[in-house]
């Protein structure tokens, strides 16, 4: 039977996303409401290392559930990934009394989460932060709707001067691995067509699609791009393929880049991270450890790290269908 | 076994909500895609009873997926309530040979529909359109996301000010009979407390924990209260009870009003708007009728609309706890 | 010749506008820039006769250029109206070695400021920060423009929901005393007839207007109304009157309230913001006392606090006629 | 003495811009108040030597003064700086009885109408839409106001990631000879430096002042680039200078791209889009022609389009100023 767990620690770790600081409130709150203690550790593992910690309360997070980011900063650290670095962390953790550990941020963070509890059965639970929704155990990763939304008012922003000028746009959107991003805002941008990595349909068809719904009367395009497509080597490419293969079209390239990162959570974001909050801190108080916590059909539900780092986030292929009928 | 549908019409009725203009793209678009014909009527059930129709095809719907209300203008209808003002609204389908009808609205739209249905077998499908989310057999309602992310922009802005001056403010949110809207916007707003019709918590109760807050630190709080919340006859009153039996804080009122009902729908919206036209033209083109389309668990699911008009949309209890955490 | 001033502190006070934040890291930065000494002071007046002060330096203002509301609060101050009061005030000032005050906030600020220079001879420098824009000296006090980009978006949203019903629609917004938030917006917002506190066309000329304008095929129509009109007692009167002597209509009220004060200020006011802090800090140093710093034709203007005090800021006719054409 | 005016025609050419449709609607309605007739021309100098005409009323314009982009499209013409090309036109509009011409655009636009005018005395007026605001004879170009609006919205993005990670980010944003954007926005994205056209620091200033913000305590940093910014041969030139000359920071590039020209316009843009096109319509009338509307001191003013072509928009140096204190 676990020891009772009577302070706690949190970090963030990994890219950035909208919610991050959400979460952090959320489980400093929960701290408070069950009395037991709280810190704070900067620059995720880095900071853990170095015990670079400061103790929370529940008016230590007041103001931060709108901000975008994460007030205990993030990094990415090699040393962490080391024995000796890892060491270092358990120490830290020890000489502060800290007996559980709840990390936020995407597969990196749990992987160095896990292989932490591995070695001394240090409690830890993971909260799912990532804009990309690439995490198997949930079907929205916190700041994915709020990246969603800034997306889409870019695109809809773009496509006031595509129109006014009968041009087609390339859009690349975030998502290196998966399409989330890519497939949801193109059908809510009704891009006419949308690349994803987990589908290859090939420059000719897309230059087929095009051409073809430029004879359906449509005088301006767009066409959203998700960073990993594997079509053309970067979207500049398949830009020149097109200036190339297509006449009548104007062709102009928009990268949206770090922007999506950021921006105040939507409220989904903030309610999502507030109940991601409370799961994780009172799943440790029930002496769970070497979970995630995710959203599964609308309720908080558990999944071993381990599979939440192995498992896959597939694209849902109804949206696929969805997006092939819009453009008609 | 039904009739192939050869031609459908589509219209909304009741309230507006963000993701109908979306809502009716899809469901024209569709149409087009499946080759079938499709007419708009204006204005609900009056255009229906009058013939006030529109052919539609797919660039009809340009351009409409991101703008607010909805473009086929709605209204509520007294004489569609009476036998003989459905009969004209049959006459005027027969007469443009509509063999389907898609209805966007609430309760009352199905109501309609129904009733409709049972008189004359014609096939109707509904798409759940209002920002209440008070629908049985679907978790979202088309609206509510976009309308949760205007409240909580307002919330954010009042905040500032109400922060600036060690403040206490009723914000009255839409809900007339379900609290949806102020529990979800209530944890994104960080507000203090959520005052909704399911509970009842009594003005005592409020006071105390105001009081409470008070002393924990906070120097000024945000109570949400939904329209239909049962504790004072209205937001005014209740301002006034506190005014008497507190002192120390400025208390102030504000009502958010309409704009809840406006705005460009987010990309949940507009994402959710075109899956559900989707499977409403499908599923009467399957021969089905007397549903309403709705997201469970994720995915497209058809509820009978007599199930959708008598069943409770139920509060999620676990958001009330996690709301009653955040407020320590 | 006055001495050299070696330390200068910075206060907000009235009702707080967007911007305030961005100007107090001006008059901070200023300070830092020009190797003087900065103190914050907390609650306007109230905190200054309470020595409730804090030591400023670049980096205490950071990441508060985009934050709505005042990081040092506002409070309105009885006391401070006393000789007893400022005394106070000045004995805090002197033992804490200031030697020089920027106030940030409307025409009671203002006067405040006025006097307590005249009592004591302490150099004071008054920055106009109100939504209102009815400080004389000025074209545009901080927090105007955001305000008004505010008001227009939430009239947009209505106009969604009021085009959808074939509505009439009353939305009140503040200026008690001066039209300029409901003019300006009355424009952007499309709106068929705008009352003013400065002009009284009268409920009968109202309601022929909008007669007319329905009779020109509008159907739908928003009137812009400022908080100070005199037309009717309040805007609810308003309503009733129309209901009345109009039909065809459904008419509506929107009360906008106090999340027209909140909101990341715009790019408009936090430019200004800036340059208003290094002129009010500049002026100081230069030996001036007792102006208002403001924005005329461009450029950073001073104005003798008595004259900004007293001097009326007035509506711009040509916006009126402009308004008049619109609405054809 | 002119003939008195009967009928005009508006047009919109070059890069679209926020307030376009704005002036459009202005421009119409103000015909309809003095009950002159109007038509719209499509696709610019294109549309007017093909005589892609549409006759407008007041209400053809409802619904767009929010809108971004133009409705009547805007293309580029070669053929028009052809005499045959303006031959063309003339007759065209001869055809259709139009006696005067309003144009909203840029430069290039201006250049088109004057040599219009000059070679058929026939009346034009200018409109500056173009969002760099690089026009001699208005402080403000329809469109500069909302993009400065969208690049902070952006900037604030992009800063929440920044500061979570410690790292300098280089934003480019549009203006090819001109900094105003940059300049204003660098400023209200609170940008630890600004790169324009009109100055070139050097990049070892610029490495040095970054370095000298290190070790002041910042841990992330934003440098505003102009599109036409000198320094290096383009924004990834710089990052590799930097990368390459400093240690400490991550570094990384944004480019914001097209979406700077969309979008719903501001308050600002609307009240000015209103303003100009009475002034254009009336002056106009008033037998006026070869002149573009500006605004000067808050005042509507007009300037000879020649000397509206030659002369140079200047950055305000006080902006520099304020830039460089506020970076203390």
């Amino acid at each position: 039977m676990p020891n009772k767990i009577k302070k706690l620690a949190v970090l963030t770790s990994g890219g950035d996303s909208p919610g991050m600081n959400a979460a952090i409130r959320s489980v400093v709150r929960t701290c408070a409401y069950h009395k037991i203690e709280c810190i704070a550790v900067y620059r995720g593992y880095e900071g853990l290392m170095e015990g670079d910690f400061k103790p929370m309360n529940a008016r230590s997070v007041k103001d931060i559930i709108n901000k975008g980011g994460t007030i205990l900063k993030s990094a990415r650290s090699d040393e962490f990934r080391t024995k000796e670095g890892r060491l270092k962390a358990f120490n830290k953790l020890n000489e502060a009394n800290v007996d559980g550990l709840v990390v936020i941020g995407g597969d990196g963070t749990f992987t160095g989460a896990l292989v932490f509890n591995q070695e001394y059965d240090f409690p830890v639970m993971g909260i799912p932060g990532t804009i990309d929704n690439d995490i198997f155990g949930t079907s929205h990763t916190l700041g994915f709707d709020t990246a969603l939304n800034t997306v889409v008012e870019a695109i809809d922003k773009i496509r006031d001067t595509a129109s006014s000028h009968n041009r087609l746009f390339f859009i690349e959107v975030m998502g290196r691995d998966v399409g989330h991003i890519a497939l949801n805002t193109g059908i809510a941008g009704g891009a006419e067509e949308i690349l994803i990595p987990e589908e290859d349909l090939g420059l000719d068809r897309l230059v087929d699609s095009l051409n073809k719904s430029r004879k359906s009367g449509k005088s301006s395009s767009i066409v959203i791009v998700a960073e990993g497509d594997k079509i053309g080597k970067n979207i500049f490419e398949l830009k020149d393929y097109v200036d190339e293969n297509m006449s009548g079209y104007d062709v102009r390239v928009s990268v949206l880049g770090h922007m999506q990162r950021g921006g105040s959570p939507s409220c989904f974001d903030r309610v999502l991270a507030s109940r991601m909050g409370v799961k994780a801190v009172e799943s440790l108080l029930e002496g769970k450890s070497n979970f995630m916590v995710g959203l599964l059909n609308n309720k908080m539900e558990l999944t071993p790290l381990e599979k939440a780092i192995k498992g896959k986030s597939k694209i849902n292929l109804e949206l696929l269908r969805v997006s092939d009928i819009m453009s008609t």
